[in-house]
Formats: structure tokens, C-alpha cells, sequence
């Protein structure tokens, strides 16, 4: 007996307040993972996660770290013929700084226009809860699974998971599966449904501008010194040439250009005006030749996150500072590896910095481009249960942004994953305001659960 | 009765003890004009300096400002056909951050290898201690002076000058005087006497680049959007060309060459090994066909005082800044109009900003280069008091910095100005450990001395 769309609608009619309830109980815990003066709340998070999955027939516990708490939850009659389905979700939450910004307190969820308000209400408690309701509602109406399920929710998601990657790394749990579903992605497009199939990597690194011992005086000393911050600003502007291209040897050496058939699966719409209307922008960085979501997608980059040096109060300060600091990370591709782009970006840097200034820099540990398989099983039961819960056909994305532990779970899992989700790029995650709307909530779970019911099998 | 030298220097060894007392106690309150928080002890600097200078016999008052008082003292039994010198002083000092790096506590005066630590001990309460000490000793020697004296010292010389500023508008003081001393300067070498001739000018700004509403992530938007520090270090790095000068239009339309015989009187010797050694500066950026000494005395020059855009914590943060500012000062020199310069420099930054980023700009009030009078008869009695002090011919310097209330006391008071003083380039003023050479204490008070000698006549 195959579970369709219809039957988890009527279970989500018949269940919406008490989904309602809990979510919201969800959202209320300040999950905050990377301040450490949550970490009590963080904890009481992941026991409440770890009781509802218990009740809802999951065999569940909370898994300690090194850094915060992973919940690991299986349901495992189906027995070992049948599939296995691994998915991650992560509970933790962002700071909500600058709380002056918000409308209506971010850990008392309040409901406007269809949206829920609060921190996490869509990344990614909003998909985690969306997603465990699918499996509850499954468990429920399939009586007895035909599939196996495991769970994984980590509580660092939002704070560098080193803990969870200890954790992986020491493979004390059998986190085998066949398929992993990663659900803490987005649609490109309002109401157009969507896989991910790749993200680029991510390395970045700080470099520091040394002169004088101190900081001079600007009257005393300027004229004679060069300043940090003429050495930074003149060094990092030969980062690019006029046409947007990257000026680090070899930066390019490793970036593969994606095949045709790739390329036309990609769904590279962008509407500049509403992307005006979204975030203000109002100038465009791309390197010539390509395309606003080539540009995110497919191409590799170089930003500097932070700049730093000398005064920055109020009015003027008569300072040469003593030193200058930049910050930079690069989003990588194809198979350009983190730390050879990181060495080559420091050794430009230090190369073509003004005589005399001493260059120090830091590079942090970074992760690889991933791409998941365009046409596994996992991709293509997905792409059909998005497909019948929107009435639409399966877009396919990529995500300029990186998940750097799902290459992790992937060699843990030895499944073929799947990237995907309701988020759309004016959620305000991570900002003020974060807010998800109830629709794009059903639809998630009714997307999970007919997963689910597809991999049951009929 | 002609003073000399001895006289002085006689009247300094009986008084010794007492005078380093008087002195101590006058290092020990916290007047930091820059912090509201002590305006109480900056007043009660002021009233313990306005009867140390009734008791001396001199007619003095504190004059209330909408800033910090300023302490005003006279003695015109001279009579109105004989000279009239009027001194400058400050004796607010600049706060003590990083209280962590000073050996010993900045408002317990110490004395470690014949230099007083505290601050304050050169900028200015060393240099202002020493004046009136001189005038107290030539009171006492001359019994009857020959000559009109007038002490002004203001409390706010480290924090913009306001008050000051505002009460020489009001012009409520009689400041007329035929000489005007401002003991608030230095020597370029240890053991060469200096006059300071002139000093550049200075106007600041702040240029903000905007682009997005908001900070947005570096990987959902990195490769589309413009990178607010990007666009800050393109647009500032084409201020200069490869040799250093400075490429807004028009910026040394203004600056005239000292004439020959100008140039022959200054000492321009600098030793880049002490230099070294003193300041740690490892990087020089002199414009090219200029020495160190004509960039800092005889070129302007445009400073970036401060960067700053977007994350500057530990480790990275993926976020491209919605804004990203600088804080630009230029020292000016010839006739180089403050706010026309500035405004040259926010339109060529405006001109240049990449397409679509929206320029801020805030242009703070300047002034412009001053030079006095190299022959003088006021610069000459000061030189022959310090050739006499040091035993050597006094040189002739210019200043890179910039006390811009003494254009303004030169107008209110339409005297001869001479700028001087016993200061030393590692005397670590506005630092942790400034201190002061007590041998340099007693040649700033055999100078005074002898000046007002040299004016009461034989």
C-alpha cells in the first residue's frame, strides 16, 4: 500500500494544531551554539528532541561531543534488505544580534501573514521539525516500515561542528545508509521545487600587515612611513584585474567547467530586479563572461570578509597604525583544494606587498566542492515526491554556499545524498526577523513523507 | 641688570627639591580632556595651576568655556611701552589606554634613569611646569620685570580645542602681546637646540561604501553582489601612482617650494638606523625625489587613519559587508585649503567607487599650513636663549604636525609667533611610558629664563 500526497494531507489537517504546538516548543529553546552561555538551553534542546523521537517510536539518544550534543535516532524494522534512509538536520540556532531589529521576541514564535517569526523558524528548525512530523506521520499511517531510517541531529551546525566531526571522525555510530537526505537547503524560486546537486568549498584565512612598532602619529610620522593601510588596500586591489578575474597564480588550475549536460539541468534564472528589490543592491561583482548564478554557482571566489585597521570612532584620530588586517575567504570549485588555494592567495599576498612589510597570516581549516551524483535512486525519488507535492517538474540547483559536514557524513554513510529544502533566500536566516511560512512547512512534510512512502514501495 | 644663564641655573639648584614637588603634584592629576569622565580633575588642574600662578604674582583667573577652562595669568607692571610676551600652554593630557603596558602607575610621577614616567611629564605639563617655574624665578631675580607677560593655558589641546577656540572668538580676553612662545614642540636631535618655523595643516574625512541593505553571506551571494571592501581597496589603492603621489586633481595646485634660503636654514639630517631602532618601521613611503624629512615637513600627504568592513573577530566569518568605511586625513602645507582639498579627495574617491556603490562622506573641520616669521626678533631671542642653553647654534625645523589653535592666538593676540620646545620624538607622548629627561626639564626652564631676560633687557 503506497502512501500518496492525499493520505499525510488529511494526517497534517487532523494533526495541525499539535504540529503547531510543538514546533513552536521547538523554536522556543535558545539553541545558540557557538555563545557559550547557551549551553545549558542548548543541551535541553536536544533531550526534548531526543524524548519526541522516543514517543514517536524511534529508538533515540542524545550522543555526547566534545562540542554540543548529537541526537541519533534510528528505526531499523525494515530489516537489512531493505533501504536505508540517514537524514540530517541540525538544532542549533544563530545569536539573534541585533535583537533591537526585531519585530516580535525571537524565542516566542508569533505568526504574521502566513509566516512563523523566530530565530530558526526556518534554518533549520523549521525543516528539521517539518521533517521528523513526515516521519512520525509515516510511522503512523505505514503501520510497519518497509524502510529504515536513521536521524541525525547535530547542535553545531551554526558554530563550525567540530564536535560532530570528532565525533564522525572516532565512527561510533553506524551511520550506514543508502540514501542521505541533507534537508537544510532552499528553493532558488518561490514555488518552484529544486534539488541541490553541489556546493562549492570554502577556505579562508587572515593576513596582518606589520610596520612600526607602534602606532605613529600621522603628523610626526606621515610622509616617511608607509601606512598598513595604503599596503593593504594597495596589495589586495592587485587580487583582481579590471575584469573580475582572480589574480592568484593557479587560482583557476583545478576549476572545472561543468559538461553540457550539467549545465543544462541547472536552472540559472535571476531576476535582477527582484534581487534589487530583496537586498539593496545595487552594485554587481561578477567576473566577465559570466552570469549572476554562474558566478554563484560554478565559479570560484575571493572575498574579503573584513578589513581592519587603525581608528574607526567617531570623527578623525591622527594615527599610522601600527599594523592592518585582512580577512578573506574563497568559495572553491571542481576540485581546487583548500589549502593550495589558501597558500597560493597568502604567497600573492606577501609577494606584492610594499618592501619591508612584514606579512603574517593564518589560514583556517577549509572543505572541498561537492557534487552529488545527477541521477541516483536518492536524486530521482526526491525529484518525483517534490514534483507531485508542487505540481510542478524538479529543478535543479547549485548552492554558492557550503555545508562543509556533509562530505563527511557522505564518507560515513557511503549513501548517495541528496541536498534539499524549502528555505528561500529571503528567509532572513541569520538576520533579524527569520521567518518560514507554514505553506513552505506543509510542503516540506508532505515532500519527506512521500519520500518515505516512495522507498516504502507499494 | 642683565640675567644670565647662571643666575638661573642657581636659582634652580636652591629650589630643586620644591620644584620637582610643585611639579609631581601637577603630574598627578588625571586631567584627560577627551573623557567626561574626568572633567572634575581637569578642573581641579586648573584651579591648583591658577593659584600656583597667584601665589608666583601673577594676576590669575580661571575662565570658564563650553569646554574645559582655561587658566589665564598676567603681570603688566612693565608698563605699556615695554614688550609683552605671551606664552602658550596646555594642561589637559591624553588618556593612558593601554593602562596594562606602563611600568608604573601614569599619574604617580616616577623617576627612572633621570627621566620622570607619567603622563603628561613632556605633552604638556613637563614643557608647561618648566615656563612658568621660569617666569616664578625670573619674578624672583628681576624684582622689578621689564616685561609684559601673559600666560595662557588651555585644557582641551588634546581633544579638538573647542572651549578654547570658542573663548578667542569672543574675544574677551586682551591676548594683544609682541611676542607669542609656544613651548609645545620639540627637538628633531638630542642636544640640538630647535626652533620650529612652521607646520602643516590637516583636514580629515570619512568615506562610507554602501551597497547591499544588509550584510549578506558570503556564499549565497559571493561572485554576484560587489564586496564593499573590494570596491573600498580598488578605489583607494588609485590615490597614488607607483611613485607616491597623490593623483586627486588640483591636490598640489597649492604647494609652493621653500625658497632656497629657506631650505638652507632647516636641518634636515635623518638617521633611518635610529629611526629604526626608535620606531620599528620596517617599510618607508616617502614619494619618490623626496627625503624623509622634506615628505614630513615640506609635502602633504594623505593618510588612511582607519579601515573598516565587515568581521574583524577571531578566525573567519563568511559575510560580505553592507558598507565599508574609511578615515582619511591630509597634512597640508603652502596654501592648501583644508575643505577644498577634502572635498577634492571625496570626489575623486565618488569618481572612482565602482559602478553603483553608493559614496557617504562626512568632511570635519581643518586648517591650513602656518609658517612664522624666520627672522623675527622674536625668533632670534629665542634662538640666542637656546644657543646659550645648549652651548650650540640652534637649528631651524618644521613641524609634520599640526597645533591648529595657534593660527587663532596668533590672531587674537597679533604677535610674533615662535614654536619650540624640549621634546624628544621617543619621549612616547599620547603612549604607554611617556616620559620626560629632567636635564631637558632644566634647559626648557634656563631657556625660558633667558628669554625673558633677553626681553627685560640690561
Amino acid at each position: 500500500m503506497s502512501l500518496g500526497i492525499g493520505d499525510f494531507k488529511s494526517w497534517y489537517e487532523k494533526n495541525r494544531e499539535e504540529i503547531m504546538r510543538d514546533f513552536f516548543t521547538f523554536l522556543s529553546f535558545p539553541s545558540v551554539s557557538t555563545d557559550p552561555k547557551f549551553a545549558g538551553e542548548t543541551r535541553k534542546t536536544a533531550e526534548w528532541l531526543n524524548a519526541y523521537l522516543n514517543k514517536m517510536g524511534m529508538k533515540s539518544s542524545v550522543v555526547d561531543t566534545v562540542g554540543h550534543p548529537v541526537v541519533f535516532a534510528t528505526h531499523l524494522a525494515a530489516g537489512k534488505d531493505r533501504p536505508t534512509l540517514l537524514i540530517y538536520q541540525h538544532y542549533d540556532v544563530q545569536p539573534v544580534d541585533p535583537l533591537e531589529l526585531w519585530q516580535s521576541d525571537p524565542f516566542k514564535p508569533a505568526v504574521r501573514g502566513g509566516q512563523v517569526f523566530a530565530r530558526g523558524a526556518q534554518d533549520n528548525k523549521g525543516q528539521c521539525f517539518y521533517s521528523i512530523t513526515a516521519i512520525r506521520s509515516f510511522l503512523e499511517l505505514a503501520k510497519k516500515s518497509n524502510v529504515n531510517l536513521k536521524v541525525f541531529i547535530e547542535g553545531e551546525e551554526e558554530s563550525g561542528s567540530k564536535g560532530t566531526s570528532d565525533l564522525l571522525s572516532k565512527k561510533t555510530l553506524d551511520l550506514s545508509a543508502d540514501q542521505l537526505l541533507v534537508i537544510d537547503f532552499g528553493l532558488h524560486r518561490q514555488g518552484a521545487p529544486a534539488i541541490t546537486l553541489g556546493m562549492r568549498g570554502l577556505v579562508g584565512l587572515t593576513v596582518t600587515f606589520n610596520n612600526s612598532r607602534i602606532d605613529l602619529h600621522s603628523g610626526s610620522h606621515g610622509g616617511i612611513v608607509m601606512n598598513p593601510n595604503r599596503a593593504l588596500v594597495s596589495t589586495l586591489n592587485l587580487l583582481w584585474d579590471k575584469k573580475g578575474k582572480i589574480q592568484v597564480p593557479g587560482f583557476y588550475d583545478q576549476v572545472h567547467a561543468p559538461s553540457k549536460s550539467e549545465l543544462s539541468k541547472l536552472d540559472l534564472t535571476f531576476d535582477p530586479d527582484d534581487y534589487k528589490k530583496k537586498f539593496g543592491v545595487r552594485s554587481y561583482g561578477m567576473e566577465n563572461g559570466f552570469s549572476a548564478l554562474e558566478s554563484n554557482w560554478l565559479r570560484p571566489t575571493l572575498e574579503i570578509n573584513g578589513v581592519r585597521g587603525g581608528y574607526s570612532g567617531p570623527g578623525v584620530k591622527t594615527v599610522i597604525p601600527a599594523k592592518a588586517e585582512a580577512k578573506i575567504t574563497c568559495r572553491l570549485v571542481g576540485d581546487q583544494d583548500p589549502d593550495l588555494i589558501a597558500k597560493s592567495v597568502v604567497e600573492f599576498i606577501r609577494a606584492n606587498a610594499p618592501q619591508g612589510i612584514e606579512v603574517e597570516s593564518e589560514i583556517y581549516p577549509g572543505s572541498k566542492a561537492f557534487w552529488s551524483s545527477p541521477d541516483s535512486h536518492a536524486i530521482n525519488s526526491v525529484a518525483q515526491a517534490l514534483g507531485e507535492v508542487f505540481s510542478a517538474n524538479c529543478n535543479y540547483q547549485l548552492s554558492g554556499a557550503s555545508v562543509p559536514i556533509v562530505r563527511e557524513l557522505v564518507e560515513a554513510s557511503s549513501a548517495q545524498a541528496v541536498l534539499f529544502g524549502m528555505g528561500l533566500e529571503d528567509d532572513n536566516i541569520h538576520a533579524p526577523n527569520e521567518h518560514f511560512g507554514l505553506d513552505r512547512f506543509e510542503k516540506g512534510f508532505l515532500t519527506v513523507g512521500r519520500i518515505l512512502s516512495l522507498n516504502h514501495g507499494s
